[in-house]
């Protein structure tokens, strides 16, 4: 947790500021980016407090108070909100990705043990103090790279002492006052069937129910729960009784939908009102009406598309020009999307999924502090939310997606708190 | 130019040393990838003179008395070679990069006046001194990103004050004492026909080569000469024209082919011999066979081909496994490709072009050196060349590729001096 003494400053002469809304003004509320010119942003006891054009906000007496950051050619803007990661993991999967740049396909690296198998077996080996140093350094990435807030689930133990192993890892780095992210669990025990129970399905979806969702439930170590629904995973049965059962232990939802396959976990996600469905390369046109007259939150994650060579990138135009509310994340793991680079994501919305960079920035802010249920606090720059911003070193919020493949971040605030500023 | 005195240093302890070869064990001369694990390269008088394993090389005499840089955990390796740049120009592009996202196509912008001459509008009413200053800070961002040599074209002035004016600050920046990157310059005349000879395309093309080209050679303005040979920019007998007349004044010669249409220009290529024929994502078998049995070396741009958002990357799998020489480049310029990251390229080469990592890493370097007539002093690690080093903070070199998006140079070492060095 960041700092928790409360901050104040004045943030001013930015080329840009922009900040997400919900916009509820057209036939279907959709996101869209307020941009103010030369502008201002005021922070007081750590949340917005005002924002606005430079000129206005300077006649504000309590400008005169505070300490002030000039931002001369920056676009400031709401910390990104990565809504989808796997954050705590061992190993990387680079021999992996060698082979399947050769031809070799995901499902067929997974049928034959590797995949989510290897990085499920070298994390039973690895210590939960060696996952936490490992996780808390990947947390100073995407704090490098401009995220404020992100979510990270278990899924790489499938069984009660490892999936623990990695939410109390997850609960260290809450806690970690040295680390000024806000992180949300979510418990993904369903991410794939273990080893030891290939031929007792059954067996490991009843461990998960009877056991392993009453656990994270009591002691409070998630609060989202995930199932990778999948033909080749959990199917649409199995992933039904697994998000009724959390539902049942006061757990929030989530699903893999639809990446790999069509198999219905978009219509799931909205026949259990989840807050996201995520994935969704693969839906076809009936679940982006399903998901257009739902609350589900569509999470795109086009770096998984990107890194596994394929082309079939979601359908975000016809999501969002049906009303669907979109989100941005990284994906992060180590088998299907290694980059902790949400500015990357945006340059993949733009040119593979025909986003705008407003669409994009609303989505991967806003859209993710949705899909976490964290909107009433965080993603935009409203007053009276937390000050967590990111100040990109380009005049222009279009740039960051088009000088793609970069880090174009100045100085990254957490409530109020400027934790680096490359330029002082 | 770099410090020109005498440099030493033992880099030591690297996870991995990679430098690529040119291989002749096959049926054709292939670039291959060394790998030298727990590697050690030893710098005398800023050039290479030995490589091996730590154990080996730490017994040599030489090693006591220099400098020593320890390298655990990361991979070092050749800096990058950029064969193909638009560093010089001014201003950028995001209004149109907007517009193609919501479905206007390049050849669209650029046939109602956008596109390069948007950007040749700009450059032409900015000062020399403005064009230094801002191409100074991009050749810093490239070597932030692990490039120690690049090549820069002319090609937004298009006409002779400002092709020379671009050709002058390329000259400013080789000969700039703090500026220790290697450039390489191309003449780009020849890259659109500039509006006031939109209609006397011929007048333009007789501009060029009884004006233009020999002032370039008598004034060594440019080592080499390029041509966008396209339907819509210069045809086939233009392109031609150019060439031989950049050839009879002993300008080395390059092409940009096939990029948008098929239209012949890698088999011109071929036909005149010249040192690289640059994009090719629209090339058949036949030019792939043609570009096979020549010395042309491929170079490939997928920046450009992600950045339209389009699928059609070039065949580099073919090309490779007929035997032609391939290399990589950004393409950085303000329209099609705006990225200095040659890391991001090797992740769109890997992941999109099906290009091993070790393919990509030679392309990169050893092949960029190919493509630019300097791979007698640049582009691997063998002895006798000069010292240019890119080290990565990852402990496998497919590790770069894989984490795609990001930077992972940790230090960028130039003719045997240590540029920078984030772990000191």
């Amino acid at each position: 947790m960041a700092d928790r003494s409360a901050q104040n400053l004045f943030i001013h002469n930015a080329a840009q500021v922009i900040t997400p809304a919900l916009s509820t003004s057209g036939p279907s509320p959709a996101l869209a980016l307020r941009v103010i010119e030369d502008g201002a942003v005021l922070i007081i006891d750590s949340k917005i407090a005002a924002l606005g054009p430079t000129r206005d906000l300077k006649s504000d007496p309590r400008v005169q108070h505070v300490p002030q950051l000039n931002c001369t050619d920056c676009v400031v803007a709401p910390g990104f909100v990565d809504s989808h990661t796997h954050l705590v993991f061992a190993g990387t999967r680079q021999l992996e990705y060698e082979k399947r740049i050769q031809g070799t396909s995901y499902e067929e690296i997974a049928a034959s043990g590797g995949g989510i198998q290897e990085t499920v077996r070298q994390v039973r080996r690895t210590s939960e103090d060696s996952l936490l140093e490992a996780a808390k350094q990947r947390c100073r990435e995407f704090l490098d790279h401009g995220t404020t807030t992100l979510e990270a689930k278990s899924g790489y133990g499938l069984d009660p002492d490892n999936e623990f192993k990695i939410l109390r890892v997850v609960r260290r780095l809450r806690e970690d006052s040295t680390l000024p992210v806000e992180i949300v669990s979510t418990f993904l025990g369903a991410h794939e069937i273990p080893e030891e129970f290939q031929k007792d399905r059954r067996g490991y979806v009843n461990l998960i129910c009877s056991q392993m969702i009453p656990k994270v439930a009591q002691e409070n170590l998630a609060e989202f729960c995930d199932v990778f629904c999948e033909r080749t995973v959990f199917n649409l049965g199995e992933s039904r009784q697994i998000l009724l059962t959390a539902r049942q232990h006061g757990l929030k939802l989530k699903l893999h939908a639809d990446q790999l396959t069509r198999n219905g976990g978009a219509q799931l996600a909205v026949e259990l009102n989840a807050i996201s469905a995520d994935h969704l390369e693969c839906i076809e046109d009936r679940d982006v009406e399903a998901l257009s007259h739902s609350n589900v939150v569509a999470t795109l994650l086009p770096g998984a598309t990107f890194h596994l060579g394929k082309g079939n990138y979601a359908p975000a135009r016809k999501l969002i020009d049906s009303g669907a509310r979109v989100a941005l994340a990284t994906d992060f793991n180590p088998g299907t999307s290694p980059t902790v680079n949400m500015q990357m994501v945006l340059s993949l919305a733009c040119s593979q999924l025909h986003m705008s960079p407003a669409e994009a920035f609303a989505a991967a802010t806003l859209g993710g502090a949705m899909a976490l249920n964290r909107h009433g606090d965080r993603g935009s720059l409203d007053p009276g939310k937390a000050a967590d911003l990111a100040i990109f070193d380009v005049p222009d919020y279009r740039l960051v997606p088009y000088h793609f493949g970069m880090n174009h971040v100045r100085a990254v605030i957490k409530d109020g708190q400027v934790l680096f500023d490359h330029w002082n």
